[in-house]
């Protein structure tokens, strides 16, 4: 099976140690780039998509008995949240021929994998917040032995809702959907992140602090991203040239999304963000702001919301407008 | 996409309250099921399958970067264990007319699913035990949050391990597979008994308690035994009815499997189980001798026994043989 990016996640933004931050190479872009905003109304494609989504994750995850468990899963599955990496799927999809309805099952199971790392990740063995999207998070409402159980009910419900519902494509693209989807969720990928973060704890505050912070966002969420990314361009009949460029769009996009959380940890209140503020400052945690400052974090998020948008010419320019819109949202988002 | 058994599982051994198990009517049997025993080396057969179980999970997880999430997951993949959803995941597929290397990557994705179970069990959220199979569980080694992790990272791998190194057979049975499996593990299925174990605790000795405790039993272990029969069945090219007697025997071996784990809670030591024994008896759950007493819970499992292995007739009984031994087996373990 084609992997287009195996091995190349770590060396893909950052090819050497002298290419880093500091030494990041200006780049030309197409001027209409952000222009593209005042021509395609994100936010409206983002409520319909948003919409559409909550109403088949609603759906692929029904109140069932035994009860207790599916609340738990619905619980942190439908409490709104921004289904980034369900649209990306579906726009990944449909720019390069698909439609929304073949990119579905797999959007859901994406967001179902993304709603286990946020339940996992605010137990008391890992970042202990009570707080999520503004209500008590899952375990304080459940307790902890259910969440880690509705955690792993959530991926196997998305494994299984991928395998049984996805129609209009062949099974051989099904299948490699599930071994990258697999593969980036995995210990290699959203799971790697997750460990390294958790023990970032305390690090220094040197270069390497910076390449260890590169590391686990990649790995935590630009894996998630670009696992979106891949299952909507396979499915939607990408070449692999495509799948490939779609691959780095989205870890460019998830890299940003998450220079742009460290920055709104430190600079929003919990109100605004519906989240316990400033716990990676309490948690003494590698980010951004902490390694290179506030400015320099902002400077590097602009560069990487341009690289992630380079991606996309070539493609047919009004398929790719939500995907520029995205990364512009992405750069520019509040909470 | 075909489901023989979905919404049976509860119903199929005691299809209403009055054929509980002081009910259980009475069958015939052929009196050559045990004496297969004398004709088939059960043991020489489990251990070269364990063997070649052995070798593929070390292959499938090898020890990659990051380290520490490879370790947790390697150090309760490769514990040792009785491998028996893997070995009855081949088996069922040989039965048919498939070959052990069609089963091999279901039968390892059975295991590494298995171990995902029992290390979140140990948890101290769970039923916080320290010990697994002779050795200190897998949270006490590498810390609750690697071992959530881990078991969420097990599952995926289990997934991509299908869905990328199965061979022989048609995508659309490696697709059905994964839907099986998935269901079957999931939130109605091994997490659904998970859940309600954990529950059991302090519960009526009525005929309330018998009945939950089937619930707990069928989902929890059974329902694993279940993914692997059908796993292999529909790998080795099973018509549906077959798929259906492999459910009902793996159903019925399931539940035998976890009367005599109860039985042997109350009447081994740690030391000769290699896990703190008398653990559920300390917690107040439900088990079998709590209800019914040891006698009885020895005859039910040998009813079981018996159960299982009527599914088999019909089949080439030299091809059943491991699965008419590996009944035997379950209902003489003694750790």
């Amino acid at each position: 099976m084609f992997h287009p990016l195996k091995g190349k996640i770590k060396s893909f933004l950052f090819p050497s140690s002298e290419s880093r931050f500091i030494c990041y190479s200006p780049v030309s872009y197409r001027t209409n780039f952000d222009g593209d905003q005042t021509k395609f109304d994100l936010k409206a494609y983002m409520l319909q998509k948003i919409n559409v989504v909550n109403k088949a994750l609603d759906a692929a995850v029904p109140l069932r008995n035994p009860t207790k468990i599916h609340e738990s899963m619905r619980y942190s599955l439908l409490s709104g949240g921004k289904r980034i990496c369900p649209i990306v799927c579906i726009a990944s999809c449909e720019l390069v021929g698909g439609n929304e309805s073949i990119a579905m099952p797999s959007a859901c199971a994406l967001e179902m994998v993304h709603a286990t790392c946020l339940m996992h990740d605010d137990l008391p063995c890992m970042d202990n917040d009570d707080l999520r999207r503004g209500r008590p998070s899952n375990h304080k409402v459940f307790g902890e032995y259910v969440t880690v159980l509705a955690g792993c009910a959530l991926i196997a419900r998305a494994f299984e809702h991928i395998a049984t519902t996805t129609v209009g494509v062949t099974p051989e693209k099904i299948l490699r959907v599930i071994g990258e989807f697999a593969r980036l969720i995995g210990p290699e990928g959203v799971v790697a992140g997750q460990v390294a973060d958790l023990k970032s704890g305390g690090q220094d505050q040197s270069d390497m602090g910076l390449e260890k912070l590169e590391y686990i966002h990649l790995h935590k969420t630009a894996a998630a991203l670009e696992a979106s990314a891949i299952a909507g361009a396979i499915l939607g009949g990408a070449s692999d040239e495509e799948i490939e460029r779609l691959s780095k769009y989205s870890r460019c996009a998830g890299l940003l999304f998450q220079v742009m959380d460290d920055i709104l940890d430190v600079t929003k209140s919990s109100q605004e963000l519906g989240k316990t503020a400033g716990k990676d400052l309490l948690a003494n945690k590698l980010t951004y702001p902490k390694l290179i400052g506030i400015e320099k974090s902002r400077e590097f998020a602009e560069k990487l919301k341009r690289e992630a948008q380079e991606q996309l010419i070539g493609f047919d320019q009004e398929k790719a407008a939500p995907l520029i819109a995205m990364a512009n949202y992405i750069s520019h988002r509040q909470k």
